[in-house]
């Protein structure tokens, strides 16, 4: 039996200062309940001689081979991020027996099926709850609370930037550009914003979500992807008269034998949904399953100390296997090759903004349009003007995307038509 | 290694046959994911000629020893509800080396620790997840998930019954006796609807929530009560008006030195708080820890399918470590012994709506009376006439509960009180 278990964490930052925080306060149930003692012994820092705050005590190193070579280190706390060189550290810890814990979305989402094989081959475990969600549980649920359910569906709030963006937006009115300006000003935006607001940071976590929740490995390449940058106030506003939130959301489906659909896109969602009313930077993932029917986890989906929370959980569940010497359980949960259902296969209802010429016959022009493309009209109405141009708001019924794609080439085409302003999926239109 | 898991059900009502579904339909993926076989191979009657849907091919017993002794049974499934004889049939499970799931708040809210002995005595699993929150995943979110936080508060929507009456009450405007039989009519509340209104079973539940995130015993005995029965439409419309909802919340919170507190009580609850839009029969369980920040798990609280979901989940994880020949890594979680804060030394905001004399100075009066209490008030307001009377609402500050209990009294003495209507804590006021 184990008597003290030695962590060699790789990196310092926000997450890697969370998890000395949180270990340092919460030692003494920690300990009680991992039925041993625990420590960092070392971390992996860029500059050793730079002071820093909470490291006190603890041995810092610049060569990644002190600790993945220290066969004193039971297990490895990956928290440098990026895919480079974390990929390969984490091989190696693993390859030399040690236990891994990340919070790399990068990496899990694109390397998963190595990261697992090498995990296998070693008979360690590779835990990364942080991942998605920061300190939402929703890898562990999804493992073990949700595991004699067949998960239907998954839609997720899982990028606290754009989800604080798009709530200042709606409760502000603001415009885009002067929302992004204060969110990089209070530290919710970097300075490149792309991968968040282009869905990139969201479509990472859907992957890795999407493997878990339909047993199957899903990369990065095989999520769509459309970010927030297009989204003008004028489409707040309407989803806000008609009752909805624009939130973006990580949607995976089961479409059955058309197979699996993993995306992250706009949507307008109905103010009663739950995921509506999650606002700021908070994260949520709704569920659906065949038994639980619908369940909802939120909680902050980013930050030092709740994404610490995870990490501590996967290193306290380690713990307790070496504890009690017992292997890893829950390895790799893919076990099915489910194909990918195309993007074009999908079904929703769809809110279309069009710039059109002001003269009489318009609506019915576009409203022909739709219908020649066999697309079912929920409503079709000229809101106001803008400019000389009339604006006109389309919603329709449930349709497949390509019929929408042939729509809006239609539509483009017709002579009275200005602008295709905006196209955003609507839940339960 | 285990080639096949057996199940022996004590129980074939509405969790019964639902978690017999659940691994009907989801069969497949179950196996995969423990690594062995799995099948209920008895099924605790009261009548065993009678016909029942879903149990077709499985044995049918009216004698639990056929079950508790049956050597190849190795997970007694306890879903026939009440503390007798499922507390006798659990211990006895137990004692014969069988490991036990049971979604049964009553006896695992009262006789815990006695399970928990026996658990450990005979180093079974005795798991409880569908005893709380039914399909929402909370124990082990708790146990595992959140297990490195300082869990420093739960507030809980355990009780769907209630929380379906006050969100039509609220959304309808009814009154308490009509929704009470409408609930009862589509079934979601019982002919005697006692414990569920009186809020005894979310009582339980917050017992059982609060020993876990505590770590310390918390009985049903140490838990103060007070239903929704002397909730009126003209608090939901103060409610409503001032910007709260009212929900049924079992509260846990660590008061520190004083102790821990547990609770279950109607409150009045801020619209923009999580809690707030939690409607209908739903659950939700909100979390407060000193690295997770805050965390809210949402889901059905009961229900057939929903409630297997939580059992089944409990059933695979046993059987992976039987398959794996693991021992049960996490047994009773309770290695403190808190004392208990008195309701009396609580701190809350409170809503005081009073029935009065219709004449100048009164309010004065209402006012005077807090203060002599040294309660700080945020508002004393004459709202309308109630007949010949007039009705005053008042909120305070933070006070403790003796101070508010000491303000009623000398309200009750004043002349011009001709009632104390109703007396409601606000959160965040």
């Amino acid at each position: 039996m184990k008597k003290i278990i030695k962590l060699g964490l790789l990196g310092s930052g926000t997450v890697g200062t969370g998890v000395v925080r949180v270990l340092n306060e919460n030692k003494e149930d920690i300990v009680q309940k991992i039925g041993a003692d625990i420590e960092i012994k070392k971390i992996l820092v860029r500059d050793v001689n730079k002071k820093r705050e909470y490291l006190e005590g603890i041995e810092l190193t610049d060569k990644p081979e002190s600790i993945l070579n220290d066969p004193d280190i039971d297990i490895v706390v990956e928290v440098m991020g990026g895919k480079q060189p974390a990929l390969d550290y984490m091989l190696k810890a693993m390859e030399s027996g040690k236990h891994v814990v990340t919070a790399n979305k990068d990496v899990v989402a694109a390397h998963g099926k190595e990261l697992f094989a090498m995990a296998e081959a070693h008979n360690t475990a590779l835990m990364f709850e942080a991942s998605v969600g920061g300190g939402i549980p929703i890898i562990t649920p999804l493992k073990h609370c949700l595991t004699a359910n067949k998960i239907t569906e998954i839609m997720g709030i899982l990028n606290g930037t754009t989800n604080y963006m798009l709530t200042k937006m709606t409760q502000d009115g603001c415009d885009y550009d002067s929302i992004l300006k204060e969110a990089q000003a209070k530290g919710y935006a970097e300075a490149n914003p792309a991968a968040d607001v282009g869905g990139l940071d969201a479509a990472r976590k859907a992957a890795i979500l999407a493997s878990i929740a339909f047993n199957t490995r899903v990369s990065l390449d095989d999520v769509s992807v459309e970010g927030i940058t297009n989204i003008e106030p004028a489409d707040i506003q309407y989803a806000t008269q008609l009752g909805y939130s624009i939130k973006l959301l990580a949607i995976a489906r089961d479409y059955g034998e058309k197979g699996i659909n993993v995306r992250v896109h706009p949507v307008f969602l109905p103010k009663e949904h739950p995921l509506s009313n999650v606002n700021d930077v908070f994260n949520a993932i709704f569920i659906k399953g065949n038994a639980i029917g619908e369940a909802m986890f939120y909680g902050r989906g980013a930050g030092s100390l709740p994404t610490a929370s995870a990490v501590m959980a996967d290193i306290v569940e380690i713990s307790r296997n070496l504890v009690n010497d017992t292997g890893n359980l829950v390895g790799c949960t893919c076990y099915k090759e489910l194909k990918i259902c195309p993007v074009e296969e999908t079904e929703d209802c769809y809110y279309v903004r069009l710039r059109v010429n002001d003269e009489s016959g318009v609506l019915g022009q576009i409203a022909t349009a739709f219908g020649q493309c066999n697309i079912s009209m929920k409503s079709v109405i000229q809101t106001r003007m803008v400019g000389n141009f009339a604006e006109i708001v389309a919603v329709t019924h449930i349709t497949e995307n390509k019929k929408i794609k042939a729509a809006l080439n239609l539509l483009q085409a017709l002579p009275v038509v200005d602008e295709i302003s905006s196209v955003l999926r609507v839940e339960n239109a």
